[in-house]
């Protein structure tokens, strides 16, 4: 699939400034990605369906994103199509009072899906490396100071190691970890953060503050770089996708959605010897009924 | 303190057979134990006030032990004294549908507890090891055969590793488990078992199975001396303590409670320098109020 020009998996450095931020490298046509897209849709819907009657396996997908990339309209056309019962978005906001005075994977773990269902993440524990690690907010965290005394590049190298071991604990547990960076570039950031300034229907997506954080796009991609080189695995994927031409990213993200949950081979679960023997008569129960129905609405309290 | 007899960090073997259930050993009068312990009690109070305060650590104490052993009125009698807002006490039973449809330590993460809390946790993630290992859980596990089809011993290898990295996680994130096995002989399980049997007061305590799970005595304790010998470490230490005297037993362990708290050096949080600067206008306001109170309840809203 096209997204495997993206994928991450232990080997290597990752160099987020030299892989394409839009379609253009990837040589396909618009036209037909919208038409693979809606396909994917159907498969996307057929897939899930069987994966949640599976339920041997559960799915954590993490988006990640500097701001603007597109992770929330992603979500809200990507996921358009499937049963909400079996799909959960979890958004992971400035951590409150509650949040901080826990560990930090407190927050993730309450919103851990069922075997059977898909997690999507909107931001992620990777906020804690990443913006704990870009702004500094070791120094503010009320904890131990064996904890926040420690270095800054100590404390950080010790939250990767935490989440690989957490991301090989639900490996080993039944569960998928799939992460998705979505690869945006600076003037496509900007077109975009001038749109929500224009329009007044996208002002409340624009926050001052996205211009200081703005100022550390580099930090920021050094960061992720880094993070992503060292917590990508096998079996825990990164995927660092073009994120300029929205259509584009959309296609892309459902090929990896759809690829993960294949890779669990989720099947329609047989019924047991006990209860297959007796579907015909259960059938035969049904056909005996009475026209009218009213036996039946007795029966089923 | 007298716990350290009992202690295991992580160095050599643990011979669970070849320690005291009983306080004759230690050389210990039945009357000066029970002096100490009401002063332990005190102490108790004081520290988790103090430690709830400070709100740095966390501390999360797993007890564990066959049937009868007295975990229960362990938790009644020498937990009595301290404020439960600060202290919470965690019961895991035979997990549910729900929480087998999870990854094992979902439901314990569910109930981690705050920075400044301390957990009591009655029974805990050890019996996904132990018990799971005894009774040959695993088959009956709905998850994938990458899994499930592993061998037995890999299984549980497994189970001890990730136990290892995640209370190594929880200490890395200013918090502290520890873990207490209370040893009772099986002559002294007999004895309670009898009783359980012969007082209407005390049957709902007995379940016929308990019998069963008797037999493997033998089998139980092999497992929980290699998953404590594999388990202990500096940070996260085992204590197997002597259970056939339950006046020594809450003694020993409200020693465990009261070294666990002192570890994390509690103290009082300092108000801030400008909060500080104003606490004698603050006293002047109040001083100043007229007698009768009504302007300060008007105030107090």
């Amino acid at each position: 699939m096209k997204a495997d020009n993206y994928v991450f998996t232990g080997k290597g450095k990752v160099k987020l400034r030299e892989l394409p931020t839009d379609s253009s490298k990837d040589g396909v046509e618009r036209e037909k990605i919208l038409e693979k897209f809606q396909k994917n849709l159907v498969k996307l819907d057929e897939l899930q369906n069987c994966f949640y009657a599976d339920g041997k396996e559960g799915i954590i997908v993490v988006l990640q994103a500097l701001d603007a990339a597109g992770k929330d309209s992603l979500i809200r056309r990507a996921l358009a199509g499937v049963n909400p019962q079996g799909v959960k978005v979890a958004c992971f906001k400035k951590p409150t009072e509650e949040e901080l005075s826990h560990d930090y994977l407190w927050r993730v773990n309450q919103v851990l899906p069922r075997r059977g269902e898909i997690a999507i993440f909107n931001r992620s524990y990777y906020e804690d490396i990443i913006t704990a690690h870009v702004l500094g907010l070791k120094d503010t965290y009320d904890m131990a100071p064996r904890i926040t005394g420690k270095s800054e590049k100590k404390f950080i190298e010790r939250r990767i190691e935490q989440v690989v071991n957490y991301e090989r604990y639900l490996y080993e547990n039944s569960y998928r970890v799939v992460k998705v960076f979505l690869n945006v570039s600076k003037e496509e950031q900007k077109k975009r953060f001038l749109e929500r300034i224009d329009r007044p229907d996208k002002n409340w997506k624009f926050n001052v503050n996205d211009l200081d954080t703005r100022e550390q796009f580099d930090e920021y991609l050094d960061c992720f770089e880094e993070v992503i080189a060292r917590t990508a695995t096998k079996e825990s994927p990164w995927y660092a996708i073009p994120a300029d031409d929205k259509w584009y990213t959309r296609y892309l993200f459902t090929e990896i959605l759809i690829d993960t949950i294949r890779r669990t081979k989720p099947v329609y679960p047989d019924l047991p010897d006990d209860q297959k023997a007796r579907l015909d008569e259960c059938k035969a129960r049904l056909l005996a009924e009475s026209g009218d129905g009213q036996e039946s609405s007795e029966d089923a309290g």
